[in-house]
Order: C-alpha cells, then sequence, then structure tokens
C-alpha cells in the first residue's frame, strides 16, 4: 500500500450519488433520479485511486441510453443505479505510481460525489494545458466526437460549404470551428438571435441561422439556400425537421455525419415520429450519410489533442462552457439540455 | 464515304418514335405519350452509323426523370423529344471503320425505331457471348449498377447477411446472386409467392420474404428478423415501408445502398409521404448509407463484363428476361414496371 495522502483520511467517507429511478417516457428530469448517500470505506487495494469530482457532465446520450429499446448498447442503463457520466476529480488518495494526491483525472465516474475505482479506468490531466474542466469538453469526449466526426465522416475540404446544426452546442460549436480551420464556408443552425450572433461574432461562422425564426422545414431550407446554394458536408447534431429541411439541399458526393438526433431523444427513439421520406437525394446526389459515436474514438483521444490541444492553449479555440453549481442540480441541468439555452458544454460543478 | 450496305438503302425510311407528350403526376402510362413517324434520310457523314432498332429497354430511372423537381439531371426529360432509352440495334449501314452492317450494337438511342448517329456512342457487341438483348440486362447498365454497387457502395464480406429489396427485378436478381457468390447469406424480398419461389428454387438465394404477405413494416420486420437476425448489407431498389422494415435490423457497421426508391417514384419524388424516422439507428450503428447511379460507373463497363460476362457465357448466372413484343408496347409496358408482376429485365421487341 502506497497512499500518497499527506494527512490521514477516515476510514470511510460520505458519497452523495443521483440514481437512475425511473426510466422516462418524454423529456428526463429530476423527478427520474433519487439521491443517496453512501458510506465509501477509503482503504485502497494496490492500483486504486481515491478521489473527489469537481466537474461531473451531462451529455444527450445520457437519455439515448434510458431508451427502453436497444440503441448504441443493448440494454438500457440499469434502475438502481448511479447514473453514468464523465467527471473531472481530484486524487485524494493513490496506490497507484504515477497518481498524487492533488492530481487531476478524467473518467467514467457518474453522477456521484467520490469514487474509489482501479488507476486504470481514469485519464491524467496536464492542468497547464488548459482548464481541468476542457477534459469534458473541447479536449474530452465532445471534442473527440467534433473532430473525429468532421474529418473522418464529413471529410471536408476548403471550399466546400459546411452546415451544422446544433451549432451553439458543446459538439457543434467545435465542428464550426473546426471546418472554418479547414477553409470551409460554415453555416450554423442554433435556436434563438442570442446564440446567432454568438456564432457569427464569437466563433467567426460565416453565416448562423435561428431555426426558431422559420415557420416550417421548407422555409427554414429557404433560407439556408439563399445563403449557400448546397451544402457539401452536413454535420447533423438534431435530426427532425432541421435536418428535413437541409437534406434536399445537398450537393453533388455530399457527406452527411449523423452525431445525434437529439430533437427525437425525449420519446421519439421509442416511438418514431413521422417525417417526410428523403432517400430519394441521396441517390441523386450519390450522398452518404454516416452515423457515429465517439467510443469509436476512444483509443485515438492522442490524435485529436495533438492538434487540438495547442490551439486551445493558444487560445485560438473557443471553448464556451456553462457552468451550473451544486451537486443538487444534476438532474435538473440534464433536463435543461433538452429543454434549455445553454451555449457550449453544460457541466455541473461540484 | 464507306458505307458498307451490300443492297442500296433508300434514300429516307420511316422512323417511328415514342415522344414524351406530357409529364405524369402519378403512374406513368400511354397517356403521356405520344407516337410519331419521322422521315430519317439514310445518307451518313464520315463516322456515322444507321442502325434498326431491336430490343428497348424500359427502366425506373425513366420515371424519376418526369419528375419536374431537381432529381439526378437537372432538368426533367424535355417534352416532345424521343423518350431516352437503351437500344439494342442492328448496323443497317456505316461510314465508321470498326461496324460493319449486321453488325449489333447498343446505345441510348430512345423509344425508336431506327437511328442515325455518331459511332462514338454506341457500344459494339459481341453476339458469342450471350444473347444480344443481355446488352440491355445482365451485361449492361442494370448489371454495371447491381455489381458496382454491391462491390464499391455494399462491400459485402464472406459470412455476412446480404437482404435485398426488389429482389426479383433487373437489378435485384443480379445482385442477389453476386452477394451469393460473395459468399454472403442472401435473403431476397420481392411481390408475390411466385417470385419468392423463383428466388429461392431458381436463384439459390437462402431466404425469399413476400412483402404483399405481411400487413404493415414491423410484420415485415418481424419475418426478416426471424429469418437472418440482423442485416449486413441492404441494397434497396424499392424504399418506403420496405425499407422501414430492414433499418431497424441492421448490424454495426451495416452498409445501405440506395440504389433505387422505386415505391415512390409515381409521385413521391414531388411530394414526399411521411415515414417514420430512423436516424437513430445509423447512430447506434455507426452505419452507412450511400446512394448511387449507374451513371458513375459508366467507364468501367470493362471491368464488370471481365468478371461477370464469363459468368454469364458458362450459364452461372440466371439472368432472366421479361420481352413484351411490339413498338406500339412501350408505353404500356413502362407502366408495367410500376404495376406489373415481371421477373428480371423487362424489355419490348420491336
Amino acid at each position: 500500500m502506497n497512499i500518497s495522502a499527506s494527512s490521514p483520511l477516515p476510514q470511510s467517507i460520505d458519497n452523495r450519488q443521483w440514481l437512475l429511478e425511473r426510466y422516462p417516457e418524454g423529456v428526463v428530469g429530476p423527478e427520474h433520479y433519487r439521491d443517496r448517500i453512501e458510506s465509501l470505506h477509503t482503504e485502497l487495494a494496490s492500483g486504486e485511486v481515491l478521489v473527489r469530482a469537481h466537474y461531473i457532465s451531462v451529455d444527450p446520450y445520457m437519455r439515448i441510453n434510458h431508451s427502453l429499446k436497444p440503441t448504441y448498447n443493448e440494454m438500457p442503463h440499469p434502475l438502481g443505479t448511479v447514473q453514468a457520466a464523465g467527471v473531472v476529480a481530484e486524487v485524494l488518495a493513490s496506490s497507484a505510481a504515477h497518481l498524487q494526491k492533488g492530481d487531476w483525472v478524467e473518467g467514467m465516474l457518474g453522477w456521484q460525489t467520490h469514487a474509489r475505482v482501479h488507476h486504470s479506468v481514469l485519464r491524467k490531466l496536464n492542468p497547464d494545458l488548459a482548464p481541468v474542466s476542457t477534459a469534458l469538453g473541447v479536449l474530452g469526449m465532445p471534442g473527440r466526437t467534433a473532430w473525429f466526426g468532421l474529418t473522418e465522416s464529413g471529410r471536408p475540404h476548403a471550399g466546400e460549404v459546411v452546415v451544422v446544426s446544433g451549432a451553439a452546442g458543446a459538439v457543434g460549436s467545435l465542428v464550426a470551428q473546426f471546418a472554418k480551420r479547414h477553409g470551409c464556408t460554415v453555416l450554423g443552425i442554433a435556436g434563438g438571435a442570442a446564440k446567432c450572433a454568438w456564432l457569427k461574432e464569437t466563433l467567426g461562422l460565416d453565416h448562423a441561422i435561428d431555426y426558431k425564426a422559420h415557420t416550417d422545414a421548407q422555409a427554414l431550407s429557404d433560407a439556408i439556400k439563399s445563403l449557400v446554394g448546397g451544402v457539401d458536408v452536413y454535420f447533423d447534431n438534431v435530426g427532425g425537421s432541421v435536418t428535413d429541411a437541409v437534406i434536399p439541399l445537398i450537393n453533388r458526393r455530399a457527406r452527411i455525419v449523423i452525431c445525434g438526433t437529439i430533437s427525437q431523444y425525449s420519446g421519439g427513439l421509442d416511438q418514431p415520429e413521422l417525417g417526410p421520406r428523403f432517400l430519394h437525394h441521396m441517390l441523386y446526389q450519390r450522398a452518404t450519410i454516416q452515423g457515429m459515436l465517439a467510443r469509436d474514438y476512444a483509443h485515438r483521444m492522442d490524435e485529436m489533442l495533438r492538434t487540438v490541444g495547442p490551439w486551445v492553449k493558444s487560445g485560438e479555440i473557443v471553448f464556451e462552457e456553462t457552468v451550473v453549481e451544486g451537486f443538487e442540480k444534476l438532474p435538473a441541468t440534464l433536463n435543461h439540455l433538452f429543454t434549455g439555452d445553454h451555449r457550449g458544454k453544460l457541466l455541473v460543478k461540484v
């Protein structure tokens, strides 16, 4: 045992947790969770680490895994267990040689204030590179999703038109900036004039369109067409009528990246809504739709960090975070992902 | 002038033609065409060839190009002109050195009995390889579509499950056989018990399902699932509710090839019908949808013929043809593509 704690820890500590209690049928919220205080013993087996959470993530994928149908996992998130989530934490004690008290780590530790885990599930962070909270955003899962989704599935080229839905969100706001760096003309779609102003003025996109300002998919489609003509890469985070508006505008050999369909998550995965058939456009334009998940690139974090890390350190990438304070706010903050008005990465500080 | 005709041709000949007269809104038929006899002079400029049609094609793509919206072409088929179509013809006279009277050729000559064209638009046929009519089927555009659509977009591997819709049609019946040769388990979907029996007994597919015997997409989906579990490659010729049934069954990294959406051609391209949203399945399975058109592989006919030609010559590939006799039957035969009960390639002999 090689615990690096400089002051002795109590034999056990109170670990606050949020457990998934019931599956939502519509929008997820506090009524689907219950809190609990677990007594967590602090004795470490060889290789174990005790950590205290500082930033806990809420992400759209969580709602997918509340669906009772098979999704990206065969089975839904188990009831009565801690909500799975990415967490940035501080090491309180370690029996792993490469981690010391006071180090920062990131891992899938769930909605709880503390955890005792094997070191192999933790990623050690470099606080000099960027604020540690970015390990849940631009230098974490959303950044990886944006980078590999755009570069490997979207395959953008200079001079092409890239349209991003959910462009003010954690992934979309990065995709849009990465596409600009590729030399593309970038149009972001978001909800509300304030988000659109931010996309143009702060992120430097060529165009931004408020989908809420258009009465239907045809009106939105006309607005997009008037700005960019056609679309070479559509990076889709939202699905639904926004996607209905974009697909008829695809250019020859367009690449459509399905990264998310958040407009459908609050019920539509179990009972799909109806939308206009569009596969004929795929035929006409010999276009591609590619679904992607962050997990397929988990083993390639180093590649993303090598490229994007320096941009973050030098301030060349805007990585907005919306930080909510308080462990008790986690379920409500998850709800706000689907109903709220945040920009960039939504996080809870605990 | 080096005309190879052994007996003198009259100065002009009667050329019967079918002109597109009106655009269909629903199913296309004789009421959208008018016939005409043109007097075609027979004097050949250098490089020109005079031909007489023997087999004239009817194909689903024709109906796409009757749509008033942009499709694979920016503009619809012009009214008052000969319906564009592939034709197998006999050379009556030639001023091109490599073509002689009596040779067989194939080209996009349209619905007419004769044509005088530059030799460069004609492909010379080898009647010893297979019946010349196959230049409109297995050794022509449908064969090319099936071969490259399956191999380049479908990318099947031995042991995988390939599902083909429109499996008794010109393209589908070839895709299904090509997939069998790749070592795949092949399930064909077609309309009617007779077609399904043919798919299993004559084409040797592992499974055949009559979509008309199932009340809705869910019942069809259940039937497919009970036979093959999941789907690695879905080669889609039909779209609509058949496709609704297949997509929820895709396996991880499935490839969906959109070769046609014939169920939607009789009006649905102009006014899309509604169907269940399905893009979440693309996300879960990280699957791909790829639209393809035969024209993108026109310059690679030699590759297809090198592989498929010997199989046709040796009788290893079943290439059924449904041949209707009579030039006057062309519009009605096109109509039967969408309403009828043919198997394999539908042709008109003139």
